[in-house]
C-alpha cells in the first residue's frame, strides 16, 4: 500500500505538499494538486481515512435523459436515492460526456471529490473511462455493462435472456416460426447481450437462425425503413426490436407500407418505455422496472462497500403483452 | 386474494375452524389442520398478518455438511446469519431429505412454521419441492439453482463462466491445447452450468471441443479411473474437474498410474475446499467464497423481502493458482 512518502518521493516534493494536495488545501497550485492526485491513484494510495469523513456516492450519467419523471434515468436515480439516502449517504448526480472523461482520469475524479463509490449509467464500450474499471479499487456499480474479474466492480441490469425466452415462447404460442431482429450496431455491452439472447432463445426453441432475419443499423428510422418490408417479404411474421424506440419506429414504418399490426406482422419491443402503452396498437414489450433497477443498484453498492465481491445482480424482466402481437399470418 | 371464508367454503367447515388451523390452535385434529394449511396454500391465502408476529427465516439444507467450521454448508450458514441476525431475524436451520419433502408440501411447511422466507441449499433438479418454487409466493433464495420468471425466487451462486474463462486462459498461457473435463452426471443445475461454461470457454479461446475429451460419471473414483488415463493417452495435457472432490480423486488416480502432476498432466478443481491447499501437489482451483455466498444470500433475501424482483446475484469466482498446473508436456 503506497504512503504519502511514496507520492512525495515520486514527485520530488515535500510530504506536506502531498498532504495539502490530498486535503484540497488552497495554498498549492491547481496543477500540482492534480499531479498529486494522479500519482496517488497511479500508486494505489488509499485515502480511505480522508474520504471517510463523509459518506458520499455519485451517479455518473451519460446518454440518458433524467430530468423529468418517467424518463429512463430519472426513475433509476430515484430508486437508488430512495435506498441510499435513508442509509446516510449523500448522492450527487454528475452528467458527463466523453470530453469530460478525456480531461480527467476516473480515479482522480473520484478521489478529488471524495466519492466512496459510483453508480454508472449509460456508458458504451468505447467510453474513455471504461478501461479504468478493469483495475479500479473504488466500488462501482455499472448498469448494463460488465467488467470481468474485478471484485470492486459489479453489474446491474435486467435479465435479457429471460426476456427473450418469454418473447419467443409468446410468439411460438401465436404460431410464429420466422422471427426477425432489428437492433442497433453491436457496440454496446447490452445490445450484444440482447443479440446473443435472441440467438440463444431461437436455438432453445429449435427455430431457424438466419442472418437475413437480422437487421443492424445505427440510425433508427433508416434501419426500420431498410429492414421491416424486406423481412416481411422474406416471410417473417414477427419482428423483435432490441429497444422500444426502434419498435415504435417499426410501427410507423409498417403504417407507411400498409402493413397491419398484428394481422400482417407482429412487433415486439424491449424496455417498456411509458409511451409504449399508448402507441397504436399498444406495444408488446419486456419491462425494465427502472425504479427497481436503481434500488438493485444500491443493493449491489452496499455489497461492494461491505467487501462482498458480487459480480452481478440481475432483475426479472417480465413480458408485457399488449396489442402489437397476434396470430401469425398464413405464409407459404 | 383468498380469504378465510374461501378456505372454509372449500373444505365445508366453519370459519372458526379455519382460523384455529391457521393459528396452530390445539383443539382441532392434526389432520384437519394439515388440510386447512394445504387448502390455504392452494388458494393463495396470504397469512402475512399472522406471520408478521415474528421475523423468522429458515435455511433448508440437504446433501451438504454443515456441523463443523470449514464445511461447505457451515460457512454459508454463518455468512447468512452474520447479516440476518443483526437485522432482527431469527434464522432456523432445517436439515431435510427427499422423504421429508414428500410428506409435506413446501408451502404448507413454511406457513405452518411461520417462516417469511427460505434460503435453500443443496437441492438437485429432482427434489420433490423443486416444482413448487415455480409458483410459490414465499420469498426464497436458492443456492446454485435457478427458477425462471418467478419474482419471489432468486438465485445466488458463483459465476462459473468467469471461473472457467480464467481456468482456460491460465492453461493456455502454459501451452495447453487439449483440455479435458471430468464431471458428475448433468442432473443438477450447477453441473449443467459448469459443463456449459467449459464448452463456452473452449469456444471463446478457439480450442477443440471433442466429446472424447469429456468424461461424466456418478461414482467419483470409478469415473476418474475410467477417464484420467484414457484422456492422457488421447494427448490431453490438462484435466478440469467440475468439483474439488473429483480433482482430488484424479490426483490419486494419477499417482496410481505413475503420471506426474503437473509435468505429465495438469489438474484443476472447482470450489476451493480447505483441503485442496494441502493435497500433493496443492490444487489449482476456482474459489467459491462460502461465507460471502451466505452473505450474498441474505442480500438477495432482503431484496425479495422488499418486493425487489431480482432473479440472481452472482459472486466473483477467482482462480487460485497452486502447484497442480504447469507447462503442457510435449505431445506429437
Amino acid at each position: 500500500m503506497a504512503t504519502i512518502n511514496d507520492i512525495a518521493a515520486k514527485l520530488g516534493v515535500s510530504k506536506s505538499t502531498v498532504s495539502k494536495g490530498l486535503n484540497n488545501a488552497t495554498d498549492i497550485s491547481e496543477e500540482m494538486r492534480k499531479k498529486i492526485l494522479e500519482t496517488a491513484v497511479e500508486l494505489g494510495y488509499s485515502n480511505k481515512r480522508l474520504m471517510n469523513r463523509e459518506k458520499k456516492l455519485c451517479i455518473i450519467i451519460e446518454n440518458m435523459d433524467y430530468n423529468t419523471p418517467n424518463q429512463f434515468g430519472h426513475d433509476i436515480i430515484l430508486g437508488f436515492k430512495q435506498m441510499a439516502e435513508p442509509d446516510g449517504w449523500t448522492v450527487d448526480v454528475i452528467p458527463i460526456d466523453k470530453e469530460f472523461q478525456r480531461n480527467i482520469p476516473y480515479g482522480v475524479f473520484m478521489m478529488q471529490n471524495g466519492y466512496l463509490g459510483a453508480f454508472i449509467l449509460g456508458f458504451s464500450l468505447i467510453d474513455p473511462w471504461m478501461p479504468e474499471f478493469k483495475s479500479s479499487k473504488i466500488p462501482a456499480v455499472l448498469y448494463d455493462n460488465y467488467i470481468s474479474n474485478n471484485p470492486h466492480i459489479a453489474s446491474v441490469g435486467c435479465d435479457c435472456q429471460e426476456g427473450f425466452d418469454q418473447i419467443i415462447k409468446h410468439l411460438l404460442d401465436f404460431g410464429h416460426r420466422k422471427i426477425g431482429l432489428i437492433s442497433g450496431p453491436l457496440e454496446s455491452y447490452i445490445l450484444k447481450a440482447r443479440y446473443s439472447a435472441y440467438i440463444n432463445a431461437l436455438s432453445k426453441y429449435n427455430l431457424e437462425i438466419n442472418e437475413d432475419y437480422i437487421g443492424l443499423g445505427y440510425y433508427v428510422t433508416d434501419s426500420t425503413k431498410e429492414h421491416v418490408k424486406r423481412m416481411y417479404d422474406l416471410g417473417i411474421t414477427a419482428i423483435i426490436c432490441s429497444h422500444d424506440v426502434r419498435a415504435i419506429s417499426a410501427i410507423t414504418e409498417c403504417r407507411d407500407k400498409g402493413l397491419r399490426i398484428p394481422e400482417d406482422i407482429s412487433i415486439v419491443g424491449f424496455d417498456d418505455l411509458p409511451m409504449t402503452a399508448y402507441t397504436d396498437p399498444p406495444l408488446t414489450t419486456v419491462r425494465q422496472d427502472r425504479t427497481a433497477l436503481g434500488r438493485a443498484g444500491y443493493y449491489a453498492m452496499s455489497c461492494l462497500q461491505n467487501d462482498l465481491p458480487i459480480g452481478s445482480v440481475m432483475l426479472r424482466a417480465p413480458l408485457i403483452v399488449r396489442g402489437s402481437t397476434g396470430p401469425a399470418r398464413k405464409t407459404d
